[in-house]
């Protein structure tokens, strides 16, 4: 049991309310996050996949792959996006930090062999991250 | 002459676009930079100023008098903003980081004595990054 | 389950030495750590808090009030202090990094929602740094 | 149960490739990574180790010691060296990070009191990285 | 008069050496560089370019176009590669950092318009690095 | 004329006063930088030496060379010391980013060829750095 990790970042725009409250009640919970023209950040994403290492590659997993698909799923569809307008995944779910990995991981997962192991971490600042492994 | 650094981010989104130009047009100049509902980034600003050092204080400048102007002139104005849509200048200027960095320029030397040089360097991402020191 | 991160610094002085010991005895086991005038550190402290995301607010936990309770458990005691002399907690506590974390961990987990789990990852340079996360 | 850190590096050259496969085999699945005269990195080793802090030091273990052990089993036989050519231990190994890490391990944890827990991080460059902790 | 950088990485593998002087004299001069197998760097270029805002793009120069001329010029040639082996420009020239620098100067300077400014900063390891900005 | 950087860093106690100041007034020039029990940082220093390149070595001047001065002029001096208490240089003079640039530079110039130009770049914490290169 061994894991590799790829970094890739994306540079997207988003802003965080709560549909149904008014901008002072969503000022209160997001503060300037909910400022309503949007504002970015450079995302920086850690996928760590883990598993037994392939005795003839020397490999748990082909980087370039884990590349691939973190391109497909992640950096194709989000990266210089507007994640509220452009992307159909937060039409109707607030892109803060944790739910931006929620979302990545449901795409990302189906697309690593169930044998292996995954986890994520993800940086909106240098202040600010998240990290999840699937748990409940 | 012996120059002090501060170095201060903020987040924020923009789109790169010529006004009268067509979609592709601005597509096949600034590329993804163009997607008409913006993206962003989680700039970084250092700003530099060069003077004699003050033989009682051993500053050539207070740091967080220096901050405190970074943050009147950039930080509150910018971060967590639009550059397009709410800052007003960049109305009418494509915030690319040259035109940013121009920008904070002006607004900034007037806020440090003109016996200081002055210089700023501005990373959009990790990869690009621009400088402007007055020079013509 | 889901977990947030956020980082914050603090830069202070300390000494390492076992009281009773002599100079030359400490000096053997803290090496230049020991010297009696202090020396110091720009610590970076991770701040981990995990639980279910909040389906209203899309949050772990609000980061702003994450960082509330590590600048007033930790940045306002210990930023631009001496550890030894100005820092009860370290009055009869040597300060090395693995108790600077413990004695951040009892400052911190009371002030958390006990349905959290808490992680910190403290730094003393880019070489050297200890993990806690409560576990015996 | 609290971990610290050591960090140190090491720069080498390695070629990765499978023994009894054409170059063209081998470049499918290396990609730029088997060509013929190497290639190099400067890796990044972090080395966590786990236990109980000794309550008259006040460490875990000395970071001294630590860095001492780090530099006799891996800076010293692998810094500025070729891993295929002039590491016995990648002989007949395919030097992936994998396998390095793997290696790194195992000369490690004999110096390491079995009372504490071993835990690995070894970046290859600054998006691609591996851990290992000893789990089967 | 603004500068705009671009930073690109390439891994590459290098020795050190002086022809006609002995295995004992090289590694009197170059140390553990001297290394007959060769070992390698994860090199940090930055590629700074200096000119006029053009009014119509607001950028000094199209960083996609300068990544293109740093991957033709840099990336391609030298990335995973063997400088002493791989590249002709070390045939008969000593790898060192400063010559690295000279050779990717010859070949970018005539790439870019001859009214830009050009200084590159290149980084063999976190602590050495080189600049040159073709002055005599 | 090409310059080579070496980085290095110090770890010190200091605290920023003028004699003859109370204490108030200490603390509303210097704020919590004038506490009376000292705090400390992480330094890093950057030396750059620019020359001509050696045509036999390839080297401006071999950084081992450096890596050893900055070890005898700085880091044996001010690595784990108390910059006010230990250190003469500071007996009288106030421990400022700036006046430490200024001490070490005139430790350092001696030290290198008069061939060679000198700059230094000081780090106190990740946000505030000082620059000097000798101009008047």
């Amino acid at each position: 049991m061994l894991k590799i990790c790829r970094r890739e970042t994306f540079n997207a725009a988003h802003r965080l309310f709560t549909p149904g409250l008014s901008d002072e009640e969503n000022r209160a919970i997001y503060g300037p996050c909910s400022n309503l023209n949007y504002h970015g950040h450079n995302y920086v994403l850690e996928v760590w996949v883990g598993g037994e290492v392939n005795q003839e590659t020397g490999f748990v997993m082909d980087l370039k792959v884990l590349a691939e698909i973190i391109h497909e799923e992640v950096k194709d569809p989000f990266d210089h996006r507007n994640l509220n307008l452009d992307c159909p995944e937060f039409a109707n779910l607030n892109p803060t930090a944790e739910n931006i990995i929620l979302v990545i991981w449901k795409k990302i997962r189906p697309r690593i062999d169930a044998a292996y192991s995954l986890e994520l971490r993800l940086w909106e600042t240098d202040k600010n991250s998240v990290y999840y492994n699937g748990a409940n």
